[in-house]
């Protein structure tokens, strides 16, 4: 039972956090503060009593997490950071000043902050991946908690969560939905009706606790039955005013994102009690035990395929993802549902422990893998190509979280042939180059494959690898290395009038084209650029400079931000590199840029004109004109 | 009733329809006979008695709408047009052939094909942009039907309209989801559990009703009960069989996405009672109602600014598009919750009835945009240009759904300041110019916005605006033009040194670089490249002549797939373009480098390197280059 004084201590701590969230907002001159207040009073009960989490030790693995999926209340956690005692109150009054850690949504700049939020519906799903890694991989007794606005519950990402936390009896998974009616611009969608919220959940194979949100003995209540299911995750509706406590702001529309003016902070203040500087002891976890260990790590040996065979580098992606399971216990794989066409299913079979099916939820794939390399494991995350497009906005914020994942991405191109452009990925590129921090990696055979899937797991950032459908030669040594940032030229003479620059599928093009050419007399260099980004801009400078800038970049890709553009930005300076002087460039790119349709792989990329004939005429085009010059 | 000779009739048409799907993809060597299968007996029903619809006139405003949400069904959806007479068996067996209008998933190429399907999960959410043109423009009293398959659900965008649906009373929506218990490899998350897929439906508002998928009376009922309801829409969960009435197939593991070999197909064509080759009447819509007309149109007056105020373009693309509205009364507007930040309430002030709030769901945002255009509607749909990325693939597959949608992302870039990064778009150039058929456009001022947004109502494809957040001043008299494809050449000489190319916030930067640069006796052109993508190549030519290559192209975006990536790409051969030749391009690229954080915009467009300091110090380098080069 809690006492008076326990209750009175848990409302002193809630007020505080509203007038700290007051305080920082209007120093900042813009911010939440009213989204901070609603919840304020869980939050004091959540840290003064639930949360287990040693703040000395941010990396200690038997710490609960917490995920503040609605990230626009980062006032409100950073008040709960410095009751912690792990800022200062000068630093809280740093808010979203330039240079301070503390930015207008949290990012991991704070050792305490897990992942970024602030783009809506995502704590969920990545609390999913957290639970996980605890009730699977890690093996240990923490809890993840998330608190979520009642707006973004419009998000699909949140029922895919909901639905996924479920189908894993995820019971240390703990969800608090701050139902304070109001979003930005009005009234949400289901105002305060919590049982709606509740029947949902329950569908979605829940449990759901109703309360109100500042009734502190309810609080209690809700936090003590949560950790006592231990077959469902649990969801608390808190039905809450937002800017509880300040009859200026409370439960009024048009105060979302607002901070008040001095004056009206003045007020605001006094009607909360004044300023306090209560500090607690946050709970360390009990136990200090180390995470499970799944399986040995055994020397790596990675699959080797004979020259002139011809396999798909998907398959060599399972059989390499499956050899890295091996010798790397941290591995862990995750599917759309599609595991046996992008081949994950042979790290499925071998080491089911570490494979989460995710089903047709991309978001909550990405999001996973997120919640995963927070507790440190390296997730290879894989679907059709076309499909991680789906997860965009996911795959933004991982690098915005600084992320680590690794996402696959198979059938990509017009070469995939039958099925069609619904499942060709044709942006893919360009959308994984415009990810900050990403590595984008495109191979064309199996060899090439394994070498660089095995660099995947140990680099930092987004890392990207496009597969192919099709089966295609064998053409690299199994004892060659593909170092990220470089690039492979396997075809160069000292009479090469044009350099033709290819990756994955059309690099086999760029070969075939490479023997009609020779044999009408023209010698071409063939560069594969298996490593899009980031790309050997060396190699580059060398081709262009020794073929008086005949360059022919051919890509299954739209036009627009794939290898053309990343070949093309080689030769551009940028704010730190000066431009490549004096070069005199003739680049010509091959891409598609019709919508094709169905078709055999051959028949597609001949429409495309980014097949052999293509370039056969792109390289004599250019050598025409250079001779044209010349003369 | 149903007679017995009906059902006789309906299972002779559903049997068709499994032998047609099994014969043309044992043709074509590939796709989806079974998916095809479970639901047949469904559609033998729909089609024969249900469905409402002109086929000699696919544009008949009456006519219901059918959507396959479950677009790997195609040869069933084919051999119902077969049975409805408007395609013969002899192109019915091309499915999958280079050039026929059957491709591996539907595409409008087929004028009975509303949406191009294929990516699942899109299906219902865009059903829901059909269902509310019908209920709430349109108002006629043509129904919405769609069929999902049963591993789809696990994506959240189903949710959001489940969720979208029952908020906007959509009983003209009628969603089937043939439950066949296996995925593409292997069993669902939910198996044959109709009962929890009924749940969670009517836990979303929805009626739901459970049903055998084969038995064609329970089927009949359940279409029957569903055009009854009238207070919200209907699901129909119907548990089917994979592959059903051929044993060989019927309900196993393995058989996704197969062909059935010739000797297999002979058996299973044998065991399904043989080929036959009905035809069917498919029922006209009655009632021969035009659509309603929301609004008289008022001749179109744009609003102004004066020169040297400061407006945001976000507010000028509200009062452009709440202008539009009085002129065109086929704009209809959607958001996601920001409209107080898009501006989009001006317009939902004065038109509530044309409208509609999508609250925190892009991915239905942007899905009911490609409903709502599917009736001839001009859909703007606006939100944070970063949050724009959650909806990628929806975007996608506009693109190959040929669909005439607009889209609006405001708070671009670093410049909005303290919100920091999650809020920040800085990729969605690179995305939105790596989509087929896609316009972009990125205005500085006020006037601009406004003549652009004009444009937009009548341009096909997609169409993207990025606006921004900060206040900009008025460069532009209000009597400019500013075609697509265009750009402004604001500063110019005949001793222009280099060219500076922005866009947006930045051509105000790049103006105060002019000024700071003529008092150093530098002169440079300043080109406003407002239209990105179709980028003014001529301008751009001319400009790295008159200044022997000296471009400066500076963005608030990541460094890869924006304007930068545009400008190099006009220097650019392609396949059916020469390369530029003899300029020689000393390009220098500023863009957002560094993870930003909060701050000030001066401060973090400062940070980034792309403000006037920034510029000045690129422009010299390259001034000192040239001069280095020429002596």
């Amino acid at each position: 039972m809690t006492t008076q004084e326990q209750l009175q201590q848990w409302h002193e701590l809630a007020q505080q956090f509203r007038v700290d969230s007051i305080r920082a907002t209007t120093v900042a001159g813009s911010g939440h503060p009213t989204s901070s207040m609603s919840p304020a009073d869980m939050m004091a009960v959540l840290l003064s009593k639930y949360l287990c989490y040693d703040f000395d030790n941010p990396d200690n693995p038997n710490n609960d997490h917490f995920i503040l999926s609605k990230g626009h209340a980062s006032p409100l956690l950073y008040s709960m950071y410095k009751a912690a005692g792990v800022i200062t109150d000068d630093e809280l009054l740093s808010l979203r000043q330039f240079n301070s850690r503390l930015e207008g949504h949290p990012t991991p700049v704070l050792p305490w902050v897990d992942v970024a939020t602030g783009s809506l519906g995502q704590g969920l799903p990545i609390g999913v991946g957290v639970a996980l890694a605890g009730k699977y991989l890690d093996q240990l007794p923490y809890n993840v908690w998330v608190l979520l606005g009642d707006s973004e519950t419009a998000e699909g990402s949140v029922w895919e969560a909901f639905d996924h936390a479920a189908h894993y009896t995820l019971d240390n998974l703990i969800a608090i939905i701050d139902v304070n009616r109001l979003g930005q611009r009005g009234q949400t969608e289901l105002g305060w009706n919590t049982r709606a919220y509740a029947n949902r959940a329950k569908a979605f194979g829940w449990e759901a606790i109703e309360i109100d949100g500042h009734n502190l003995t309810e609080i209690d209540q809700a936090f003590n039955a949560a950790l006592a299911i231990n077959d469902r995750p649990t969801v608390i509706i808190a039905r809450t005013k937002k800017g509880k406590g300040v009859s200026l702001v409370e439960d009024l529309g048009g105060w979302h994102g607002k901070a008040l003016k001095p004056d009206q902070e003045k007020e605001a203040i006094a009607s909360l009690g004044g300023e306090r500087q209560i500090e607690i002891q946050v709970k360390k976890p009990e136990t200090q035990n180390q995470p499970a260990t799944t399986g040995n790590a055994q020397p790596l040996q990675l699959p080797t395929y004979e020259k002139d065979a011809k396999v798909a580098t998907r398959r060599a992606y399972g059989d390499t993802i499956k050899a890295l399971g091996a010798a790397r216990p941290d591995v862990v794989v995750l599917d759309a549902e599609v595991s046996n066409s992008t081949y994950a299913e042979d790290f499925a079979e071998a080491y089911p422990e570490r494979y989460f099916e995710m089903y047709i939820a991309e978001q909550q794939m990405v999001a996973a893998a997120v919640g995963l390399q927070v507790r440190n494991y390296k997730p290879f995350a894989s679907t059709f190509a076309a499909f991680l497009s789906r997860a965009y906005d996911f795959v933004r914020m991982a690098a915005v979280s600084r992320a680590n994942i690794k996402l696959v991405g198979s059938h990509a191109g017009v070469s995939i042939g039958q099925d069609g452009p619904s499942q060709m990925a044709l942006e893919d590129l360009a959308a994984f180059r415009a990810v900050w921090s990403s590595t984008v990696l495109y191979p064309c055979d199996a060899n090439q494959t394994a070498k660089l899937v095995e660099q995947m797991s140990d680099r930092d950032g987004i890392v990207y690898l496009r597969t192919t459908r099709e089966k295609t030669p064998i053409i690299y040594s199994s004892d060659f290395e593909f170092p990220i940032g470089g690039s492979k030229t396997i075809r160069s003479s000292d009479q090469d009038q044009a350099a033709v620059i290819g990756a994955g599928i059309t690099l086999h093009e760029a070969l075939k084209a490479y023997e009609r050419l020779k044999n009408e007399g023209i010698m071409v260099r063939v560069i594969d650029a298996y490593s899009v980004k980031p790309i050997d801009v060396q190699t580059l400078h060398q081709a262009a400079q020794d073929t008086e800038g005949n360059l022919v970049v051919v890509e299954d890709h739209w036009m627009e931000g794939g290898l053309g553009a990343a070949v093309l930005d080689a030769f551009a300076g940028t704010n730190s590199t000066p431009a490549d002087d004096g070069s005199q460039l003739q680049l010509i790119k091959l891409a598609v840029s019709e919508m094709p349709g169905s078709g055999t792989p051959e028949e597609l990329l001949h429409a495309a004109k980014i097949d052999a004939d293509a370039i056969v005429e792109a390289v004599k085009t250019q050598v025409r004109q250079t001779i044209g010059v010349s003369r």
